[in-house]
Parts: structure tokens; C-alpha cells; sequence
């Protein structure tokens, strides 16, 4: 018996990628319905060879059974519609930053922390881009040295800004003058310390995100973390300059060897060969990919590493399908 | 009475600009001569209307008597005629990283460190790039509170490459498939965390160019430098997350205020009204700019900046040029 499976939010860029790798990585799906506001509604999507019709997301279509609900259509539609799906005894997967930091919601990396959705039936929140591929890189590390501090900038992609950011920097990379209209500022050959909007404690909510859920999945709020979020101008693929202070002084053979086994890390870190993750490099892959992996010249218990992931496939409809893949698995 | 100037290798990206910013900050020069090697030697520049020929160097006319020589020719330039030109009783003003470490010689950020040069006579230091807007900012809080650590990842424009890697992103941004010469993979729609060599400490050179410096300008071995250095797709200006721990507590009011009042630096910090700083928005202009000046979350003597600036500006030709000018005031 396959899967009944509904994605909400089915035309949007993560809408598209999470319909495309619930193919990519077969998942067994008997039924696939697909739901998206009235401007998409009535459109033909197709999976596997058969034509899905785009369905007008109500509430009552919420109540219908399912085996998991994909949402992907920002933080107001999962605010409604997510918890009319739970209570209808459905799990609900949800993309938006809506729920994440709700007692009692997980907030899951299947890498990271699967046991949290063991029996667990209702909405689940999947994780800010910028900070799953963090936690696939960093929870093994944490696991066995106990992370006190973490500074990480970002460099990330206009694709997370959706399919109008992509359309933005195609068009300034062909013609400067070309408008901003997506971003503040100017993205080609530019770069803007600016995700989301800012806090008055001065940091953005991005920056933020990646302080508070860090600690809820590693299920530890003595972790500090001081983020900086920057765009670049990057289609796919989020990079992370990250610094990070241990409990205990990391043994720096052994954190390679920690890292090269642990799940859904790449590493690639042979300097002399030009060996070290780029965002171009590795897109379009689910992996996270580690490298400038190096001690502190000062501090023997902290490291630097350098963290890239694709953040539309890892960062976002990866990790939902996954969530999936590790639910099956535990029944 | 003006002065007597060379600039050696006045044909290369950053000996250009030497010249265009010795015009534009009127020097007073009275006699101006460059020089580059065999292949340049002979064609013309203008200065102030005036022809001037492109001489080939050569050691005689590195004993000639100038009252300073600007040089942006290389190390390897630097090392063998530098010496030649302080032996006989010149300043030379080394854009290279060439003496940069050798004790006895000054390396100067003229809003941070003039007293090395009072009296001095002989070959004078230009720091990196990444290092000197880096100085102009967190000199005036070190002198306030100390500096205990610094973890900065950099956003580095391609401009600092030279000009055939201005080539190669223009190529690459108008067509993906222009192939990489100066860089080891494509930098459109990419970010490189490769600057300058590795080290077998697993730093690149670039890195330890902005740990060792930072301790030679500020005089105080103790500071503690995290580096990573990223090359980015901007052509012209370094952007900087810097990450500070002081030994005292700062008071954020009073950092703003320390920064608005410190020499060469501009304060754009209003998140409310998109302000902060950009590259492509403070390109071409000769000051650093600091924005998103924030406390840490849990660390209260620590403090989050974003720093901004002209490579090849203050980054380069423009630190070079005050250099004589601060030498002149003193006198």
C-alpha cells in the first residue's frame, strides 16, 4: 500500500522541489493531491507520467485523510490551514517558520533528531535553510565535545527569496541597471547583510532563527550562537563560515573522522588539491558539505569549518521528504 | 616646492590607481616618474595633462632621489628594489606583502598607527587589503576596551585579484560557461573560501595576513584572530562580519559614538530604514563604513559589526597615498 500524500503550496519554487523529490527519491505515494490558492487552482502538474489538477486549498480539504501534508505556501497559510489538518489526525510537514518555535511542534532534522517524531502524529516544523545544514554538520560534533559557542556568517542564495529573486539576479547580472525590486539593494555583484526583517536587539530574524532553533534541536539552550545572514549573489546553495567553541578541546583527526561518518555530511577538504565545498560546485545534490575544516590558532578547543548544502533541496523539500522517509521507517 | 614621486609598476590595477588618487587628494607634486617593467616601459600616462613616460625600472634609477616611492609592483618587485631605494636614502611604500612582517619596518594605517613613522626613513608597509579597513574600525574600540578575540569571515571583491579577474566575472556573468583562469573554480553565481595559499595549519595566507598584522598595527601580540576569507562575485569593495570579544564591557551608545567620531570611518546603521552598508553602494569612495553594530545575545563584552570598504581605495592606493600625507604633516 502506497502513501496519500498532499502538498500545499504545490506551485511555488519549494512547492515544485518537494513534488520533485518525492520522485527523485521514490517515495511509495499511491495518491498524490496538490493544493494551491485560487490564482494556481485548476492548473495541471505532472507526476510520475499522470496529470494532478491543482485543487483549491480550503479548510475542508484539509480535513480529508492523509498520510502527510507538505506545506509550502509561507507562515499565514500554515498559521490557518496547518492546525485544521492536525486535528482532522493528519501530520502536517510544514516549511514555513510558522510553527517551529512552538512548544511541543518538533522541529526536526532526520540526521539530527528523529526520535522526537517517534508516535508523534500532528503538525511537525521543518527548520529555517541556514540552520539544517548547520545541525547536519554540527549535531555529530555536539554529540561528542559539547558546543559552548557558535559564530557562523552566512553567504546565502536569492533562491531562498523565491523564484522572483532568481528572475532579479539573472537580470542585474545582464544589465546593472536592471530595477531591485525583490531586495533593498542592488544583488548582482553586490552583497546584502540583510535577511528577513531586523529585531531591535539589531539582529534580523534569520539571525535569530538560527539561534533559537539551533537550541531547540540540539535540545540545549546553553549554546550560544552569534549569527551574521548575508545574501550573495548565488542562485542555489547556502555557504557558512562557522567558529565554534567546545566544552571539551576536539581531537582534529578525529573530528574528520566523526564528520566523514556521520549522516548526510560530505566531506571535502583537501586544500592542496582545491578540494572544499563551493555553492556552484555542489547544487542540485541533498548532501552537506564540509571543508576548511581547521584548529584554532589560539584557542585549542575551538575550530573553524566552512558548510554548503543546496538550500531549496537540504535546506528546504529534502529535509520534508526525509521527515517522511524517517517516519515509515520507524513504524 | 612639491614633491619628487615614483610609482612603481604604475601600470598595473592598483599603481593606476596610486595615480588617480594622488590627483584627486592633490599631492603637491612637483615631479612625477613611473616605472614598470620592460613590457610597459615607454608608454604614456597622463597627470594633470601632463605626458608622462613609463620608464623601465632598473636598479640606477631606484637611487635617484625621490621623496617617495610607491610601490604596487608585486613581492617579488618589492623585495629586490625596495632596498635598493631605501639604501640610498628614499621612502618606499610597499603595496606588497613582502616586508610587511620583517621587524624594524612600519606597517601603517594612518588613522591607527602614525607614530611609527615619525623620523622614519626607509622602506614602509601598506597592509592587506582585509586588514586595513578592518584596523580603521576596531583600532578606536580596542583603544577604548581592549580586544580579547576577533572571529571575522570576509565577502571579498575580485577587483583585489587584479584586472584580468574583473575580466573573468564580467565574462562569467554575462555567460556561464566562460571559462576560469585566475580563480580555481567559476566565481559568478559562486563563493570561493580560497584566498592567497594554504598553510599546513589549514589557514590560507590571507587568513594569517589578517591575524599577524592585526597584532603588528595594534601593537599587542595577545589578540586573538579567527579568519576566513571568501572571494566573492562583487568587483570592487571587501565587506567584513566581524565578531568581537573585549576584555572590558562595551557600552553600545558609546561604541556608535567612538565610531562616529573616529577617523576614517562612516557610520551607516539605521536597520529601520534599510542602512547599512554595501559594496557596490560605497565603491569608489576612500572611507570605511560600519553597520549593523550589535551586542551579543549572551556575551555581554561582545559585539557584532559589518565593515565596508574600497579595496582598492583604502584597501590600497588610498592608505598608500595618506601615508605621505601623514608623513608631510609631520614634518
Amino acid at each position: 500500500m502506497g502513501l496519500s500524500i498532499g502538498v500545499v503550496g504545490a506551485t511555488g519554487a519549494v512547492g515544485r522541489k518537494v513534488i520533485e523529490i518525492l520522485k527523485e527519491r521514490k517515495v511509495p505515494i499511491e495518491k498524490l493531491r496538490v493544493f494551491a490558492s485560487a490564482r494556481s487552482a485548476g492548473e495541471k502538474l505532472d507526476f510520475n507520467g499522470q496529470e494532478v489538477t491543482v485543487e483549491l486549498l480550503t479548510e475542508e480539504v484539509m480535513k480529508d485523510k492523509f498520510d502527510y501534508l507538505l506545506f509550502s505556501a509561507g507562515g499565514g497559510v500554515s498559521e490557518k490551514y496547518a492546525p485544521i489538518a492536525a486535528e482532522a489526525g493528519n501530520i502536517a510537514i510544514d516549511n514555513s517558520s510558522q510553527w517551529r518555535m512552538t512548544e511541543g511542534i518538533p522541529l526536526v532534522v532526520p540526521e539530527v533528531n528523529p526520535h522526537v517524531l517517534k508516535d508523534y502524529r500532528g503538525i511537525i516544523a521543518n527548520p529555517n535553510c541556514s540552520t539544517i545544514q548547520m545541525m547536519v554538520a554540527l549535531a555529530p560534533l555536539h554529540k561528542r565535545y559539547g558546543i559552548k559557542r557558535i559564530v557562523v556568517s552566512t553567504y546565502q542564495a536569492v533562491s531562498g527569496s523565491g523564484h522572483n529573486a532568481i528572475v532579479e539576479l539573472e537580470g542585474q547580472m545582464r544589465d546593472a541597471e536592471h530595477p531591485n525590486q525583490v531586495y533593498p539593494k542592488k544583488i548582482a555583484a553586490n552583497c546584502i547583510p540583510h535577511i528577513d526583517v531586523f529585531n531591535e536587539n539589531g539582529f534580523t530574524k534569520e539571525e535569530l532563527k538560527m539561534v533559537y532553533e539551533t537550541q531547540k534541536i540540539l535540545e540545549d539552550n546553553t549554546i550560544e550562537v552569534n549569527a551574521t545572514t548575508v545574501r550573495i549573489p548565488v542562485f542555489y546553495g547556502h555557504s557558512e563560515s562557522i567558529y565554534l567553541e567546545f566544552k571539551e578541546e576536539p581531537d582534529l583527526k578525529e573530528v574528520r573522522e566523526i564528520l566523514e561518518n556521520a549522516p548526510g555530511v560530505v566531506v571535502l577538504d583537501n586544500p592542496a588539491n582545491n578540494e572544499y565545498p563551493t555553492p556552484l560546485e555542489t547544487a542540485n545534490t541533498d548532501d552537506t558539505y564540509v571543508g576548511r575544516i581547521r584548529r584554532d590558532l589560539y584557542n585549542p578547543k575551538a575550530l573553524s569549518l566552512w558548510v554548503v548544502a543546496d538550500n531549496l533541496r537540504k535546506g528546504a523539500a529534502t529535509n520534508a521528504v526525509q521527515i517522511i522517509e524517517v517516519m515509515e521507517a520507524m513504524k
